[in-house]
């Protein structure tokens, strides 16, 4: 209404017009949380992705594999891995209207006081001491209560067979973890990579693309073994060695900092600030990737978090933060040390033995205490309760026999006394050809809506009026546009001809007729074509095209037969004069 | 035990050892209609989607987008779609130990009597007649009931927001399709592409890879004109006008017939044996693609589904079989003209004009009759019940008002009556400068998983007592093996520098020093590397390596600079000896 659009509204607008994104169900009043992803939205979307896995899958085959598991679960697998005790967020209710809300956010927007880590009895005490009502109908509010954010469902026709949806994919590869370890011939470390869909079941999401109920996830856990944290590292590291990280550790934050510091990967190796060297690593890369989505190195950093804000199952969590227009500082990506919980917790919960053997590289001798027992002298003594009492004895450790020993002179187990003289401890020489252990985690996680939303707003500039969608080159859904400089039938002709040309070599072509081919250039910068060909009178004659950089407008002049190859290292990134003369020199 | 393993056995077993696929949750104990994709299996999923993708989207960038929708969708979207109504299966009870059967299923194999279109009454009546009991407890059986597969939610806090997981993508692109439309900017015919998860929440899915209760779908819906219904065609018929489909109709399947006849596309649609031309043209695209996954010609055919086999939105159905080893012929697409009902049924239940308007190339000028009544006269007669009347009149159709006046000689509503002489129904021309209509569908429909379980089959061969993955090249999840002849640290460490170009290269390497070369081969061979780059002493001499052929076995040898060169012509279907001297000649 007369206002200013944001850059949030603007892009909001572009998404919806040109195909990037709306929400979805828009003909039956929308789903708050719910988003279609419209063509040229896909297509970006299958890009981020690809790119994703270049960084971190293709580029380290020989540490990641990625794996694919369903999206509905059994409730086992939530109790085990602690999302159905602790995947909540505090709900409280109009007892006038029946309106939800989520308590903390209410109380931080209607009161300005800070909710963190506070549980729902001192939320409600807060309700209850500042009177707060109702927001709609001024109605009084119930206690706050814990609501879970699982989707549930029922599987088959047994309705006690109750199912969750994944809230991260991660569960996946912790079940199967075991499979893929053996089907990978028991590599270590190890990172089991998955790209698919989750749900978390938000009480009232409202920040548009940014907060959803359905969503996709790229992570990963990367499995290591915790006696030997940097195994496998150092043919890595130097890939890295130059690259600054942004780091507000927990530490700078209780200080009061706001500000993050510099590291070098290896000084928050060596530092300590980040407690597990491969984490670091990733989070190197996890820079070098959000860059590459054209986020520039100051407008980002890793915000370490304090206890209260960790999940359930972490030791320690860096959240990747960019800023963006209308929410200032947003987690684009998170990278947790899960240690060995989730392991841990599934062989509780399955009864399955998830450690992994490795061999030492020769067999090691070991000194161990065993415990001996005059045998027939218990057979002599206990006759027909003899097994009964090596049962017992076979539990003890030989360090409690020794105490009893010591303390008592003889063992006694449920009533059974042995004298001094027919047990002892001796020390023995053993070979032990391995270690069984259960590997530790590290988990690097990203949003891909969120990241596709974030490309947007940094893709986006306005120039003499009108925008400009810079979308990083080899990200851009739409990679060339084809163009007759006017409706002549044979510049028409000539133009579908080059086109063709080039989606037949693979390309995607954004092909228009209809008005000035200043529109037409408008248009196709507005979705981000990197670059566009026209077909004018001159092409008739020689068989040229001319090339249009949609960043500069500049334009160069090419022929018709190294057109393909030219897009091509255009879209690799070279400058448009390296590929033909320049148009009007 | 002593058995000999079946096809689907031997595959179901080497899936799991090495990495395909495996059920999911198995430290639970498994969760029917569940599969994990391994590394591997997740790496031939992508290549096939992405197969899919070339097929049906890249090479017709000009007609298909692809967009993508939630999973989970609110219950009027399937109150509109019509699946809570009819996505349905026939479930029986036992009513001593409460196991639950799908009715149709238990009575085919229990009693080997055919069930397809029979309804919940007479299934009833058949287990009456023939006292079918359960077949673990013996117990009697409950009334057959229709059971819902959709997988039912709640969105938000909420417990009246009931949602469902989709069963197919398709209504994802019916409710958004006017977004998609406008962005297109009124492009028609249009195909909207998704490519995502389903959840069918099957009774008892006991098949399987071939039965899932979530899985994977490619499909569009092609939206056309249906006054036009060959529109933009005639560019893209000649692609296939070669092609031959088998084709088992409803009505040669009424006559009793078994085998398919031929058809070239263009005959299919002339006798109308398709009934939509386009369907034909994408039946025909559906059939190059199945075969690029490895399934003869021969092994493939497409049979029209008799009327009580179609879904409820479809008038013409046709399912492409395969033939695989344990069940026969297996559906792998569907072809189904939806005529305009989803877009229809979703009007309805929205509200929303969903129709298209599609300008003449010049406004026509067409003869409309109008029915033309004394105002005054009404006004006068009638006073305060006037409007009414008027309202009333305008509901009629001028046919009525004719009828009315011809065989009564005044018209009547809800007892209001004018006179012949003041009322009369004119013929008058109006400029009319397009038709407003709503677009008919074909979807074409893949379940990628079974794909992928097709794909496997019909790779796999058995060589001298040892098993070869013949799986097309440009398909293989892993690209090119590398090995050292034997362990020499001289030949291993070339063997890792020849591993690491390939990989710079964009390859997916699999690298082996372990054990016998001949070992090697089986595994790479195994999992279906179609080539391998054998460094042996000669390699430290001349720097050249081998390439060995997976499926023939033979070996040539090239210089190592130009090995990442071979390795991409052999995966794009060069032959080995036309890049390098065949060894031991």
């Amino acid at each position: 209404m007369g206002e200013v659009q944001d850059l949030y509204e603007k892009i909001v607008e572009l998404a919806k017009r040109r195909g990037f994104f709306w929400p979805s169900y828009e003909i039956y009043g929308g789903v708050a949380g719910f988003y279609d992803l419209g063509p040229l939205g896909a297509r970006l979307h299958q890009k981020i992705i690809e790119l994703w896995r270049e960084y971190f899958i293709h580029r380290h085959q020989d540490l990641v594999v990625e794996i694919e598991t369903p999206i509905i679960g059994p409730e086992i697998v939530y109790k085990a891995s602690g999302h159905l005790e602790h995947f909540t967020d505090p709900i409280v209710e109009c007892l006038k209207c029946g309106r939800k809300y989520r308590a903390d956010h209410l109380i931080e927007e209607k009161l300005g006081i800070k909710t963190e880590g506070l549980s729902p009895q001192e939320l409600t005490r807060i309700i209850r001491e500042h009177d707060l009502r109702c927001p709609v109908c001024g109605g009084p509010l119930s206690e706050v209560k814990l609501f879970n954010l699982l989707f549930r469902t029922t599987i088959g026709p047994y309705s006690s067979n109750i199912g969750y949806l994944r809230p991260e994919t991660a569960q996946g590869m912790f079940v199967s973890f075991k499979r893929v370890y053996e089907a990978m011939r028991h590599r270590l470390p190890i990172g089991i990579a998955q790209i698919g869909r989750v749900a978390r079941n938000e009480i009232s999401p409202r920040q548009g693309m940014m907060r959803l109920r359905e969503f996709t996830i790229m992570e990963f856990e990367f499995f290591f073994d915790p006696e030997n944290p940097r195994e496998g590292l150092d043919e890595y590291l130097p890939r890295v060695a130059d690259t600054k990280l942004r780091i507000l550790t927990a530490e700078a934050r209780e200080r009061g900092e706001e500000k993050p510091e510099e590291y070098s990967v290896e000084e928050a190796i060596n530092e300590g600030v980040v407690r597990v060297p491969w984490m670091a690593y990733w989070m190197a890369i996890a820079r070098d990737f959000v860059m590459a989505l054209g986020v520039p190195y100051e407008n980002m950093f890793f915000e370490e978090k304090l206890p209260h804000e960790r999940a359930h199952y972490a030791q320690q969590v860096f959240d990747q933060l960019v800023k963006v227009s209308r929410w200032g500082w947003v987690e684009v990506s998170g990278h947790a040390y899960r240690t060995d919980y989730d392991l841990s917790r599934h062989m509780k919960y399955s009864g399955h033995d998830l450690t992994v053997f490795r061999p030492y590289p020769q067999p090691r001798v070991v000194k161990v205490k065993k415990v001996i027992v005059d045998k027939a002298w218990v057979g002599r003594t206990y006759r027909s309760d003899a097994p009964r009492v090596f049962e017992l004895l076979s539990r003890l450790s030989p360090e409690e026999v020794e105490r009893m020993l010591r303390e008592r002179g003889k063992v006694v187990v449920e009533g059974y006394e042995i004298p001094g003289d027919r047990v002892r401890v001796v020390e023995v020489e053993e070979k032990v050809s391995g270690r069984r252990f259960v590997p530790h985690v590290v988990e690097p996680s990203f949003g891909s809506e969120r990241l596709l939303y974030v490309t947007l707003e940094y893709a986006y500039r306005e120039r003499e009026g009108r925008v400009v969608l810079s979308i990083p080159r080899r990200l851009a859904p739409i990679e060339v546009a084809v163009f007759p400089l006017v409706r002549d039938e044979r510049l028409v002709e000539k133009a579908r001809n080059v086109k063709r040309m080039l989606q037949d070599a693979g390309f995607y072509v954004y092909y228009d007729d209809d008005g000035s081919i200043g529109r037409r250039y408008a248009r196709a910068d507005e979705i981000g074509v990197p670059v566009a060909v026209t077909i004018d009178y001159q092409s008739l004659e020689d068989d040229t095209v001319t090339l249009r950089d949609r960043d500069t407008w500049r334009q160069v002049r090419v022929e018709t037969a190294r057109l393909v190859e030219a897009v091509r290292r255009f879209l690799e990134g070279a400058s448009l004069e390296e590929l033909g003369k320049p148009v009007g020199s």
